[in-house]
């Protein structure tokens, strides 16, 4: 693999997709791409719902598409919810921290990782960080102790066209000594 | 780029390095990868010290490796320290969550980022999240305002092999419904 960076300008937020199923083989790829992230001392405090059947996709989409926000959701035909599991840190780290101080960052990572392989199947995704937290814990039975971190749409894109990325330019987020 | 799995089995946590210096170029990539990570309203809560001044290297190594945690990491040519900056988010989100609520999860998926451009260019990375904090600060001049997120160790790997992955199994993280 000699092209990441060609990689990363080609994942995109996914805000239009076809009416075409992702194959089960294609989203165990995905999860596969997510398990091997790496996490703070091996942790791995992620667990995920991959959501299929096209009636609880329908649901889904209508608990992520709150507050006028994420409405563009509504298309995608699978969708994968991240849930924060507890953090097992090695003795000499958790007598320093918190079990859960690193589990955001390591959950970013194995969300990027998912979306990178599905990226690499030819497939789109958009991640929502906001969504009706009580509606889509019962929808999917996920028990009060579990925190839903993000949802993630996946489909196949309406379009193959990869937006310019608009980012804050280099030499404003980098400094060399 | 087809095989991003084959990139996420390869990525590992590098522990030996050799004593040869990590090209400016490089450094330039992986942090252009980091900087086209996708972020909550795109945001962006990051920014980058690349440290590869051979004495100030010495010293960053110094600093992480406290506690008897990081030992292997003294032989790095080269690290990134990757600070949490203030994350401005869209009204309609702002008005829900603390500005800060998605930065450690983006800051996770940007640091996963540049630890896979640096292995697609044949370079090793290992990311360490425990530091001497106030040596860092004062060593690299960071103002009070920013954290220090993690601190990612860069160099060429001793050794070519690619360990197994321990991971929980595969059944065990993941519910398709």
């Amino acid at each position: 693999m000699e092209d990441f960076l060609e990689l990363a300008k080609t994942r995109q937020s996914c805000r239009d997709y076809l009416d075409k199923p992702v194959e089960r083989e294609k989203l165990e790829r995905i999860i596969e791409a997510a398990r091997l992230a790496p996490s703070a001392c091996n942790s791995q405090p992620w667990s995920f719902v991959v959501v299929e059947t096209p009636a609880t996709v329908a649901e889904v989409a209508d608990s992520t598409t709150i507050l006028g926000i994420n409405k563009y959701l509504k298309s995608a035909t699978a969708f994968i919810v991240v849930l924060e599991e507890t953090a097992e840190l090695i003795q000499k780290l958790a007598q320093l921290v918190d079990s859960q101080t690193h589990a955001q960052g390591d959950l970013g990572a194995a969300v990027l990782s998912l979306c990178l392989e599905a990226e690499s199947l030819g497939l789109g995704t958009c991640i929502a960080g906001v969504f009706d937290r009580p509606r889509l814990r019962k929808l999917l039975d996920i028990p009060p102790e579990k925190k839903i971190f993000m949802v993630v749409a996946v489909g196949y894109p309406k379009s193959e066209r990869v937006r310019e990325k608009s980012r804050k330019p280099f030499a404003e987020i980098v400094r060399f000594v």
